[in-house]
């Protein structure tokens, strides 16, 4: 009854990164020891002795970011915590404390939290964190799922989105492309399943692409490996929404351009075979299809030596210095501007 | 179709503290800087020089913990961020980087979030608080927030809720019941609109206890009061679910029992007026209500002296040697075990 009349914008209108930035982006830190707010992977606090902490939040809801009816509960929990301890190490950080906020109906048994608190336990176990407080509560309609971690980083090893310069390499970690055609393939095998409960799920044989949408890793080999070869990135992201939107916020926030190669684009066998069978383009699915959460970022050319053996680790492109050409050269030589074409947790929903 | 079959224990019958103790009590920290995990009002992490961290979260719910219909969405977010902040005032801390996790349907237009943004707003600026970062995203029904907020307190000024000890007075600030009464008031105006959509809303006079449901403030000024007396508090605790339980949360985990009196209880004039006007009795308004987020404490009995002309504070009782007595002496001198009564998240929602 306090309710005053509004002026209607959609959110889908400004999509998830744009609304986000429109709401929070007017805050000005006013803490001496807040260094950096809202617009990386994490907030960056000082704290003494040139100790910095890392704080970043993540929410998952079913329906929107996961389906139940093919994700066990114990990934779900596992994926949950992963996935916000990889914009810890995109930082070039390590994650520490994990909080995590659950709300669930009736629906779900105290043993469906068990499973789902085992997931996140064996996370926190894989990845060396506490999980030190939590707050449960019941929800009208489905799971929903908010973690927020604090990791630490020297002030001497804090790497953000903004430090790229023209000529830095384009690095990204493993391959891209596979936790999108895992998600094709579960959602095939629901559909085969609704339409014939009888029908058993045809997975096998796709455990690679199927691990990479249900139970992710994080990079810390990658962080470790940098610090090990005494290569410090310029900037870094972690890729959860695809590669050609992390590029774009990597240029933008640096200043930069950049030079795609098409063909340097890692992408597994299997999951290039997969997007193949879903007529699917490959290329696409790696620059668009997200969740990969991989590492992306930049190193300094003189750094090149330095990880050009490395397996883990593949040179995609390298920066340029015209901010508003951010481009990808394809496999014929033909350049394309760089679209963010990632997926948006905004626009599929009504209520 | 990965699923399996479940035990089926149902989550209202553990009840919220019952199961964030049973889901995330086996949680046990490994980090050296993980001081204090689960179980209190914020994780404490050291930091270098004696200089302590506390993170802490909390989840928002549409139709659980708010109802649309009389609460003014920029109301919300000041709610929503000084709820968060009274965690850290529990601990003696000082609230410093807080972030937003915000879902919503599409039936929110961007004006609608960005009257939450600015009670999120309004709150960092009244008590000193950077918003550092945010996750936004769709929900399929309603809106949800959850908040997580990082805080800080020296070493030697942290307070835990075990700490108590026996024949430590204890003390409450401000006034109890009133958020509770405001709810009743709020919930009859709407019944009344329901039936009659032509009425206007009868809420004149009773600001106090509107404000104190819509817009509550976290006491701050009762931290910083001490500080200046020089009161370390032994043990110390919000009020967010009603006096009782929040006593019962100290004598449990300080290992000790506790004499509250009836009569030492503060009550607002507006409050127990409108208490009774619902036909409710108002200790059982403070006792049982819950979201006053008044801090409740303990202190030595030596710092009497230096309490007892506050305004801000009354002492209620005192501590007893025995865990197991835990009582309320009423106002004729009946001795009556304290229940926990106080609001809960679970069991009032179905899917």
């Amino acid at each position: 009854m306090l309710e005053k009349p509004h002026q209607r914008t959609e959110t889908e209108t400004l999509g998830e990164f744009g609304l986000i930035r429109h709401l929070a982006g007017g805050f000005v830190p006013r803490l001496e020891s807040t260094l950096v707010g809202v617009g990386d992977d994490a907030a960056v606090i000082k704290q003494h002795d040139g100790q910095l902490s890392l704080l970043s939040t993540d929410m998952l809801l079913e329906g929107v970011h996961f389906d139940l009816s093919y994700t066990p509960l114990k990934h779900l929990g596992y994926k949950a915590a992963v996935v916000n301890f990889s914009d810890i190490y995109a930082m070039n950080g390590k994650p520490e404390q994990l909080v995590v906020g659950l709300a669930c109906s009736n629906r779900f048994p105290v043993e469906a939290l068990e499973e789902i608190y085992e997931g996140l336990a064996l996370a926190c176990s894989q990845y060396g964190v506490d999980l030190v407080g939590g707050d449960t509560t019941s929800s009208r309609a489905g799971l929903i799922l908010s973690l927020s971690i604090l990791g630490s980083v020297n002030a001497d090893k804090l790497v953000q989105r903004s430090g790229a310069g023209p000529n830095d390499l384009l690095v990204v970690s493993g391959d891209l492309g596979g936790a999108y055609v895992g998600l094709q393939l579960l959602e095939r095998e629901k559909q085969v399943f609704v339409e014939n409960p009888g029908a058993q799920p045809d997975l096998e044989g796709h455990d690679y692409i199927l691990e990479r949408q249900l139970k992710p890793e994080a990079r810390r080999d990658v962080v470790e490996y940098l610090a090990e070869i005494g290569v410090l990135p310029t900037s870094m992201i972690d890729i959860s929404d695809g590669l050609s939107s992390e590029i774009l916020h990597l240029c933008n926030q640096s200043g930069v351009g950049c030079q795609l190669f098409e063909e340097k684009i890692p992408i597994d066998p299997t999951t290039y075979a997969m997007a193949r069978e879903f007529g699917l383009d490959p290329t696409v699915c790696a620059l668009s299809g997200g969740e990969d959460y991989e590492l992306l970022f930049t190193v300094r050319q003189s750094d090149y030596e330095k990880i050009k053996g490395s397996t883990l680790l593949t040179v995609i492109g390298h920066m340029t210095p015209d901010v508003n050409q951010a481009v990808m050269v394809d496999k014929s030589g033909g350049v394309h501007p760089i679209k963010a074409q990632g997926w948006t947790a905004f626009g599929n929903t009504k209520e």
